[in-house]
């Protein structure tokens, strides 16, 4: 890998019979890779005998490509002077894209993190809106989430002398100036050239804490080095096939300061995401016909089970041991969803647990994690006393409203995860959009907690919810729009003739 | 009926006086049977005098005819030379369907069950799609069906090994590769030519078990001469008036080494499907009226009633016995709803029973299958170790996703049918459509049970549900549509004059 | 009164100063009765010095002018032949009525009790469709009553033989070819010239009770001439301030061999009915302004409080003893809701109570009827073996099928009344019309009951339905559709310009 | 302040740098305020020089820039000969709105209590109607306080002698012809040139009770000036961080008369209503983008908490002795939501609560006042004989219908709170539109108590509602708009081409 070669000599090979690209000022020789690429030929292709770093950029992991290809198909490092720049013409869509972004609404008239997902929506290109938006199945769960905040409602208490009201706090020994931590979404850069540094730079300045995610667009080393010194940062870590992969990472990230390892256990394989998976054929255009016979379509996965391939299904109680014995990390499973799993946490040394359903993105129709905290809570006050220092509840999933956080605390939960929340706001705005997240939480906070009558974030109690109609699954059950999509309604009997 | 009947002769007989009509090749006279015709009488003087094949076929059993008609009618063969051909000339709505028939979505964009109903209810021939997709009356329990398996709720395990899962099992002693068996649906040919063999064939090549329909367009011994050796076949039957009929029928399917008998219960008469009904009008055009004193109108039966009229309404447990005595297949019940029907068919010595409402066909407003489950599990429990290897219960019924199947398997069910969800596949796409059906069922239950946290079938436990939101009806309750299209919302004061 | 009157002496008196009208060929003055007539003095006015017989007739009982008018005002007979005839120019309304009316969907394709409503809805004059359909405050009642039946499941039996199956029956001694009576719905001749007679036609020949209203179009005798010999009746009353007046309907009508009465005790006053309210103006044009101080704005009341002045808000039980005492008849109290007045009607020595709250059309909120019954049927048995063949409880609101029938029956109703559901029989078809409609509900009947595995009305048990969602009210509980109309939904950040 | 300053002068400062504008006559300085004024400095600045009086009164109680502008910026008085009139050039959304107003429903019309809101929505200006329709975060409360109403049915009583129907009634000691007092609601010239003196002129006319608001356009004085002797008035407190302006505005009111004194204590911080906080946007046009760090954005904050800024986050139950020590009058607490502090209350010696959520405008997915009542009622009973002569229940929130109402006394309430509907009553149709109102209500009282067979208001008992679907919050829980106007149904495969 020691030759430079010529942007020329790559130019020749721009053939499936031979088919070179440059990712990163390297040449890889992919012919063999082609048919074996999860998100299929044809996008590399598109790119045979040229530069393909802005493509590959934001959906792969800087050192996918380095790690997977065989030694003997790195061809060496490419001439970058000799390389023909590829002038990306501008389609209708981006023209239209780039409109909306200069039409974007101006920041200050941002009140709450539903418009920045609503801005998010009209400029991101249609692949990462569908990469980012999208859950698995019927995507019931991902709204379920939603929805089962608002089946929780509020007994506010009054004339408590509300002046000042604090809602920092600690999570895992780090503090946070808001009971939230930005929790770790994958592939930062389709949303914004910055990708995850967006989180690390506005987490600085405001104090909250950031869950760097292992399928980041930035590299992991990028963003701890774009952090302040003492800025506290937890790792999401996918468990790969290979363990001393895995750990070498999780060696490297506690090397690095990182405070805690929240172990997903909630994804063995991606789930089915059919809006990702139907951006893939708009992406191919009109979609060759399967070939009879073929035993595996690779076709159909979307972006997500594009990039994840790597994660181990094997993953088991019987190998948390091993984690305890590689890091002093704080180990936290981020996926549990069950009474009988957090005992099985709690008793495996682990120091929390994550109630999630990884933003609905994995089993459909699983419960929201607000919904398992009141079992899971009863559950481990069955082991000792409740709240314990050493093991903290943390919730995620369908968070847009510092009302949905103090609802969580008040059930139990230690602190509360943004996922989406703070992507589309990068997504919209970069760094900009996340300190106005921030921002907006922050003022929610102040005003929540002064009408519900708690001073702090400890004084957030369970008197003040009621969560009675938290098990009723009924009313707000979202609807299952394809099966009412094709449902014909009955007709009336029609008249002779059309008046 | 030796005879060799010219076309030009039959041709003479092209009126109400005297109808004759050719039918795979011989010629009838239906002149005294046009007003008994369930489908009316204009239906067959549109091809008096004509060859009638290609309008009877799919929607009549291949010896409907010969059976019902007096042998002094069948008049005899016809020589084919003489017959001019009908010539079809294709309509505007024919035109239109074959446009969409092209523009089909490539097969390997089909995602989900869904997907081929969307296509289905496009292509299909509107009487077609009437047939399939109606049900009784309100068409609350079709819709019902579907709602109630949103209304179980999962609660998945986490970090076990599953690395490899597998959903194979055993349905009646036969070997299934799925958790699920294609069950019976009438009338194969009005979705695709090959009609049920659609079915047949791409079961045997996927290891999937097909239930043969009483009411299915290819006849019996095609379905089973289609097979491969040793493909498991079941039979549904509905019980012939004629116990004689039935006998032989049954018999020979044990012959032909059918594994067991579905026995319909649910059908003392078919229900009032209205859309199916209403389409009986479209294709007769502006509708004469009712004549005064017309005592018992045919005309508005639709095509399910039409073809139905030999079921035998006086069926009961006394008759199990009989059953018991003529054949040695299984015997299970299809239609059962209520525990004291389950605890009956258990006594009766049947080998188990289907919790099915017929599709939402028959009684309106009958819970779901699914539902009904919970009852009938606990019912039998309290007559012996449960489960029972000697007793089965199959739930069908709104099934669209692994998801579903999995969910009626935690709460007790043997295994899951899916009628419809077939038909479409091949109404839509022929063979490959129903290969594609179990390729995404495989997909998703490879999915499911992985993120369940389930490694085979009996690891499926009832734990893994949450149904508490089953019994609730309130929330997803289908709308009365009729009700509420009539039905004029309250308007407020008008202004002067509309600005 | 034995005066002769001519036309042009009767067309002199018509304007405000002095006003007579024509009405069936006698002239009155109502000059003095301008102000007080219950429909405002426009409508009157219009037929100053004119023949008024055809606005007077669909919204008057017969005898309204003759018992309300001072005797001295009655001016004489008129000579029929020097009456100008009113020409009646067809308006455009009229003729899109009319090219409705002839555009009908044949009488056999009307599959249902909805298809009559909506062919009603479409042919009626707004003021008879508003007068018909429109029911109290925000009309939650009425749609309520139409929910509950569809929160009620129905839990079929299966094998029994169901060859023949009879749902006739008796109500209060009479036979009934069905388990349903025609309930009382008042100004017949608004939907049919026929008005009521349309029903006793129909009834007569199908074996079907109709209960006469207190407020039909027709006269009362009317009605009764036009029954068969033996044909059973029921007569709702409007308990009149007058006793007398009703003591001596009431005895005319035993006289005249009606078998049961039915006192309707949910309307000491008639329900604000909005829509009705609303058509008043929409008749008045654009209505001038109530003049400042006006005390008694009588303007706004609809047709419903225009007829209905008469009827007594001091019924009370004291008077149950009374009507003891002037006929042999059933008494039947038609409006009951809750246990307490059901116990007390028992032991006021009544034959049965109808569970009604008046077809939406009085207190709004009130809970249906069938919700109702379970309660009181409950209390009814705390007093005697029940059922109690000297108490009947029926149940009537929001029937449209004859399953809802048989769910208020399995829960211990003796029959159920449907009063729109022919009213919009005949408003559509006349006669013919509530022919079909008792045929499409003997179809359904059939049907039903060979699905759920009941021979006769007896074997429709509580074991066959599941009543357990009919106290839910959250899900199907009818939207509040003025709130809703109103309000604004939360919009999201603006972009700054269109695109 | 004593000099006479001609407009000439004032025109002078018309600029950022100085900036002078005239009020009621009265000039002043606010050249330094402009930064810190809560509602923007761009709408100062458009009356720079100019008389501001027009915009400032309907939005500032009229002493605000006295109290709250240093003294010597209090230019003095302007010589009213020498000011140019600001001839306002009437834009055309004000000739639209002109327009609608010309063309308003006859008040006669208008049925209900939707209707004058309907009114209102339409003929007031956007700003008008956003400050007081908005409600808080998602509106869920303001809704939910609407569908907390139908979720609690009648069970009516029949056959009671309610030929005289009585629902005045005492509250804390004063008459009231309705059960109903008029609740405050701020900013009455925002809808109506004469405000609040609208409600005060309308209450004295029908017995009704009025609730002076703090934030009310008109002067506290204006109003009671207004009232005819002896009519009683409440009046509503927010308070002040200044307690000796509190003081002297308690005793203030008690010498002019006042009976009773409301306290809100739901409000230490207004609400982010973010309606209200849009107009603002849309009013400062396309909106300039905040400036980096500008650490407290004061832009956004809408017309709500611009005028709420002297409100004291710190008011506690330690206040109430002094509150005590301070007035004679009856002091209520105004916005209880839990038992746990009307017991509180109760033990301080208050006369009473009023279970509140301040119309939906504080906390979001608080519960209602009327759901909060049964809890309430419960934990008071355990404090003694109840009702309670000394201790009053108030209920607001959501009404609109006198049959509201009677459900809130049947479960316990004192009396009800009507705020939006009186105001949006005088928004429409000033004092005669109150009055309106007030008929409606007394039609509405007069039918509902008759229908439900309650004579007297304390005939209105418990056992006449159906409250056991008033916690179930599943069905009618108001929808997240946001969340599904953002969320995008999944669509199906698509056709190839569309037809």
């Amino acid at each position: 890998m020691s030759s430079l070669v010529s942007g020329q000599v790559v130019a020749e090979h721009a053939s499936r019979d031979s088919c070179w690209i440059i990712v990163h000022n390297k040449v890889y020789d992919v012919t063999d890779f082609l048919d074996e690429h999860p998100g299929g030929s044809k996008i590399i292709l598109r790119y045979a005998g040229k530069d393909a770093t802005e493509a590959y950029e934001p959906i792969h992991p800087p050192d996918a490509i380095q790690n997977n290809l065989p030694i003997e198909k790195h061809i060496g490092s490419v001439d970058p002077n000799t390389v023909a720049k590829v002038v990306k013409q501008a389609t209708e869509e981006d023209k239209r894209r780039q409109a909306l972004m200069d039409a974007r609404p101006p920041l200050d008239e941002i009140l709450n993190l539903h418009d920045f997902e609503a801005v998010a929506k009209a400029v991101l290109p249609a692949k990462a809106w569908a990469y980012y938006s999208s859950a698995s199945d019927d995507e019931i769960t991902i709204r379920e989430n939603r929805a089962a905040f608002q089946r929780i409602w509020f007994r506010p208490r009054v004339l408590r002398d509300v002046t000042s009201v604090d809602w920092s706090m600690t999570i895992l020994g780090c503090k946070s100036s808001l009971p939230i931590y930005i929790s770790a979404t994958a592939l930062g850069k389709l949303g914004h050239p910055d990708g995850e540094l967006n989180l690390t730079r506005a987490a600085a300045k405001h104090g909250v804490i950031q869950m760097i995610p292992t399928l980041a667009s930035c590299s992991f080393d990028e963003i701890v080095d774009a952090a302040q010194p003492g800025q506290p940062l937890f790792l999401q870590l996918y468990v790969n096939r290979d363990r001393e992969i895995t750990k070498k990472y999780v060696q490297h990230a506690e090397k690095r300061g990182v405070k805690a390892l929240f172990i997903t256990v909630d994804a063995p394989q991606l789930g089915r995401r059919e809006k990702d998976m139907r951006m893939k054929f708009v992406d191919d255009g009109a979609g060759a016909k399967v070939q009879e016979g073929q035993k595996d379509v690779k076709k159909d996965q979307g972006v997500a089970r594009a990039i994840s391939s790597f994660i181990d299904p094997s993953l088991s109680w019987k190998d948390i041991p091993w984690f305890r014995s590689i890091t002093n990390m704080h180990i936290i499973l981020k996926g549990v969803a069950t009474p009988e799993d957090a005992i099985l946490a709690y008793e495996a040394g682990c120091q929390g647990i994550v109630l999630s359903n990884h933003g609905g993105r994995q089993l459909d129709t699983s419960r929201s994690g607000v919904e398992n905290l009141i079992d899971i809570v009863a559950a481990l006050k069955t082991k000792g006393p409740w709240p314990n220092p050493n093991f903290s509840i943390f919730v995620d999933g369908g968070v847009r409203r510092a009302s949905d956080v103090l609802k969580a605390i008040a059930l139990g939960a230690s602190a509360v995860g943004v996922g989406r929340g703070f992507l589309y706001a990068f997504s919209s705005y970069g760094q900009e959009g996340v300190e106005r997240a921030i921002q907006i939480l922050r003022d929610e906070f102040e005003m929540n907690m002064r009408l519900l009558g708690a001073r702090t974030i400890s004084e957030v109690v369970p008197e003040m919810v009621d969560a009675s109609a938290l098990r009723s699954h009924a009313g707000l059950t979202p609807p299952d729009n394809l099966y009412n999509t094709i449902y014909q309604p009955l007709g009336l009997a029609s008249f002779k003739t059309k008046l």
